[in-house]
């Protein structure tokens, strides 16, 4: 059995009553479990976390989609977090049994299916993206719901799916194909915030570190410590374990040591069990000798 | 929902229609997954690996006992392993949402019925011993099957459950409960037995090493090394990285590096994110942090 994950971020973050209505609808399609969900007051915005095999995720996310576009108007929404769509962006993510090809392909056939279904134009990002330009979310988004009517009647703005003018009130979709992001975050022993943003500053991609890892360096002012506070955008390309291993060097040349570090919500499993393989020196070792698995691959 | 492993010896191993009508009355059991089953005809003994929760693993060892006992009739058994009874021992072993003292109340309670319903004697064993005497599987067996109707009607041999004689033809059988076994093996850079044994003797229990380790240093003549190989009978008390971390410092001291190491069969995830926590220092980490965990406890 394949394990797909998917996280809708959905524009409505107040009415409870309206993200009750959806996250019931999605959690009754069966083959679909509702691992996690909240919802932002500040950013009128809910993001749910689905997991599930393609089929059943594709109808969890119509539904989602139907539910969304019936309740969510947004002429009339307001909040801190720009969005372009009343389904703002909804990415798949490969976890197990199944490649990011697999998830690109879904991604494209939800995609088709929801512009033709309910009319809504849709933007393929990431993985799935159809051109450079539209891999960066942020770029697709730019302008936000307001700004959508002038920016999708340029040609280099036109949609992936459905026709190019906005949906009256539910705007626009970002549909697309991305790894598992894992926040990651290590303390140091010290409060000098210089040496946490010098180590962000080495091991982020922006400014010549790792090809997956972004970074900065903060204080944690109640603890008197400081943190480089990251994001994995790619753990299978770049390891946790290398990023740590990384820190630590780099926190020794300025005479700091790693006090402990953490991770934030949700990760695969297959990233811990790499940063075991790789400090123990585990050699022949295949994720099907982890009882768990083999037991998830005998349902 | 809690998963418990049960890994059943029969003394059947070369009778191919008999181990097939036994692992698929097991596996037939709604509930139960039979993970992993093989056969030793030199042994002439099977070994199943089956997983689920209590009430289907009762059912699972239930039925395993009547078929073992009305086609395995150990009068006329012959084979290098010793062996008490028809099905011969069946430990459970605690996984995941359930607690060693939940698998001890289901051996015992697995012991009754399978006493008192088949007339089959049963001896406790590990963590469901009675007694000290009776926590070592080999104390229990020795004898065996030929020995068993004069060491029965001694009082420190009295059975735990059913009568005090052997099943004419299915012996006795010993139940009980214990830690997950991990057979975990390091591969020294050197063709030196000597400093393999040396390891081994340090590491483990017998000779003054961590209590739940058995180590014997051996030669690996097909490679020109040599390796330290275990058993780890405790994962949870004696961490599979404390024992590579002693290893490591041990060989050191003898100017030899770690090769490589390897878990051979089936390890439980708990036993590698425990791993990955330590070398990353992870703090305020919760198992439920894994993707696959969550998805496996919404089900």
């Amino acid at each position: 059995m394949a394990i797909i994950e998917c996280v809708p971020n959905v524009s409505e973050g107040r009415r409870a009553d309206v993200v009750k209505s959806i996250t019931d609808a999605v959690a009754h399609v069966d083959g679909v479990r509702l691992l996690d969900w909240s919802s932002d007051p500040a950013h009128n915005r809910s993001v749910l976390t689905l997991a599930g095999d393609a089929a059943p995720l594709k109808a969890a996310v119509l539904t989602l989609f139907d539910q969304a576009s019936r309740q969510i108007d947004l002429r009339s929404h307001t909040g801190e977090h720009p969005r372009l769509g009343a389904v703002d962006v909804v990415p798949f993510i490969p976890i197990e049994g199944v490649t990011m090809a697999d998830c690109v392909t879904l991604a494209k056939d939800v995609a088709s299916e929801v512009a033709s279904r309910f009319q809504i134009p849709i933007f393929l990002y990431e993985e799935a993206a159809s051109r450079a330009s539209r891999r960066n979310l942020e770029d697709i988004r730019r302008g936000e719901f307001e700004g959508l009517a002038a920016k999708i009647r340029a040609p280099e703005w036109a949609p992936d799916f459905g026709p190019a003018r906005p949906h009256p009130t539910a705007g626009a979709s970002v549909i697309g194909a991305r790894m598992p992001l894992i926040a990651y975050n290590i303390n140091l022993a010290t409060d000098r915030l210089d040496v946490a943003k010098k180590i962000a500053a080495a091991v982020r991609h922006s400014s010549g570190g790792f090809r997956y890892v972004k970074a900065m360096g903060i204080a944690l002012e109640d603890r008197g410590i400081v943190q480089v506070s990251m994001n994995l955008t790619n753990h299978e390309k770049t390891p946790i374990h290398r990023v740590f291993d990384a820190v630590s060097r780099e926190a020794q040349r300025y005479g700091v040591s790693i006090l402990e570090s953490e991770i934030i919500g949700l990760t695969p499993e297959a990233a811990l069990v790499a940063a075991a393989q790789h400090y123990l020196q585990l050699e022949r070792f295949s994720p099907s000798q982890i009882l768990e698995r083999r037991l998830r691959n005998a349902d």
